[in-house]
């Protein structure tokens, strides 16, 4: 496998943060894969919590911990002293470094130089691991699910874990595929296809999601957007070394300009619709929209449930806000069509 | 500018190349660029002649070059102890190392070590340069022309070249932008998109394309196709990043298997013409298509001439074969819709 891959169960360090919003990769590890986390570490004065038990590295290494997760940067910006001699102290106990920040902890001297004396690992999550490949556009065995979006921040992510989660609980076979820092650092394991060069993207997805049994769903996170006027490249490659059986659209109900896009107005979903299902139709003529997830975080109770019913009707495809309504409806359908 | 930079006149090396075939970067080199090019550099048994006085780097620095080409690999591909002498030997003589090779320069302890104590450079052209950049999509003065294609290797950077020529020969202020090691090697400047990470494609053509005075023209090199299973990504993000004002569709007349990928058939023109113009209106929505070139390598004269007919009848812009027939027709109607 050309993906990075994280020891479990993990130490996830919350360090000064005042709250969850400020940790909210620790956050995200800590609600989607509560099972790797043994627990939590805390600086003086941090107000964050996720309710996990405290312990410091070596504590933590004692009780089996083999990863140390870092997925926040200091107030600040840059890691001062102190957070080095910790994660020096944190690989002296036995445990991995895993970082979901811009910096390297591999440019790093003083880090570099801890883990070779110690032989424990400096897991950079945004930097791509193995040998790029291109792609094939060959098919492979099993079923694809990938989120697409209207813009960036939409939820793409949640929605993917969410169906995964859904997944699990019905017993359907499915695995959590990411393909950005934070999702890697909740699954463990994945591609920040973002950091790719470009001529390998496609490659890189095809290695990401192998062929499989036939009756096995990758539930794969998508990025940005095919009609973005800066990441579109990137979404372009995901969708195509994807594969995708299956879309689901992810918006903002209510977003009207592009996130950090100034000048940019968020297409509208039948646009975004159609131009993921013909391009996607390119590796995967099958490709078929699976649902819209609409993020209402903007709106009333009211008023979201009556916006979700307008564009189920619009669309004719299962709707869900899956942080207000769940994504069980989504995953009825794909049972429904693919298991009939 | 965040672009590689050759310095000139050039040596252009045609190593032991039996063939012109063999040495084509070298012959697109000495096609495109004469003026830069001031002398050859052949091994004993070459056959491979580009016409041009020949010298040995210590004769050609004498003559005032600055920049030894190698855009062919030895026969067999790695690069044996006694390319190694040579190149050493061009850069005690004062010349800088430009090299098309996928394997990098930069990556032989020996010639890092003499690159150093002469003060020359070793241009790796297919290596990124400069600070990597987020695309804004904001618009920018001046023109800009990109070939898009229905597959690899069907005559984009050809295309693009023959355009810039026909412009600079009728005074239109026009600059050849190139986005592949062969076209940076011919202009001796550009950004080799298809090995930049895939988050800053756009943004790094943006800045290989700045503003420009309003009648200028960019002449952009394109990459690949958006309908390509592999590279699509690498092709999207450069059109969003050109914001072209114009596409020129390349094609292989009566290719019908893409190039390299089994199993997948080239798209036919009309929906590779849909797919650019709805796509490029992200980052220009004034994006049009300005003509057709068609590589007509495998017909008759007199099958290309009718195809030619035919496609241009279909389609009602200019079509030609940059080699067979020249561009003309096609800045003929730049030039009318432009300047009318």
């Amino acid at each position: 496998m050309n993906t990075i891959e994280l020891k479990t169960p993990y130490l996830v360090f919350l360090g000064d943060a005042n709250d969850l919003l400020m940790a909210k990769v620790a956050k995200g590890v800590a609600h989607w894969r509560p099972e790797k986390c043994l627990a939590q570490y805390r600086l003086a004065g941090a107000k964050a919590n996720l309710g996990l038990p405290e312990m410091n590295p070596r504590e933590a290494a004692a009780c089996g911990a083999k990863t140390f997760i870092l997925g926040l940067a200091p107030v600040g910006g840059t890691l001062p002293e102190e957070w080095l001699d910790l994660l020096i102290e944190a690989m002296e106990a036995g445990l991995d470094i895993a970082s979901g920040l811009h910096m390297r902890l591999n440019d790093i001297p003083r880090l570099v130089e801890a883990a070779e004396r110690t032989g424990q690992k400096l897991l950079d999550v945004r930097v791509p691991q193995g040998k790029m490949v291109c792609g094939t556009g060959l098919p492979r065995s099993g079923k694809r699910l990938l989120s697409v979006g209207t813009d960036c921040c939409v939820g793409k992510m949640f929605t993917t874990l969410a169906i995964h989660r859904e997944m699990e609980k019905r017993g359907i076979p499915a695995t959590f595929r990411a393909t950005g820092q934070t999702g890697i650092l909740i699954e463990g394991n994945g591609v920040p296809v973002d950091a790719v060069v470009s001529d390998f993207i496609s490659g890189m997805v095809e290695t990401l999601t192998p062929d499989n049994a036939p009756e096995h769903w990758d539930i794969i996170e998508g990025q940005g957007s095919l009609l973005h006027p800066a990441y579109a490249g990137v979404s372009l490659g995901l969708l195509h070394g994807a594969q995708a059986d299956v879309i689901i659209v992810c918006h903002e109900a209510g977003r009207v300009q592009m996130d950090e896009m100034p000048g940019f107005t968020v297409p509208d979903l039948q646009t975004v619709i159609d131009i993921n299902l013909t391009m996607g139709r390119v590796t995967n003529p099958n490709i078929r929209l699976g649902g819209i997830a609409l993020n209402t975080v903007n709106l009333s109770q009211e008023q979201a449930l009556a916006e979700i019913a307008r564009v189920e009707k619009q669309f004719g495809v299962p709707v869900v806000d899956p942080v207000r309504t769940g994504v069980a409806s989504i995953v009825d359908q794909l049972e429904e069509v693919c298991y009939a």
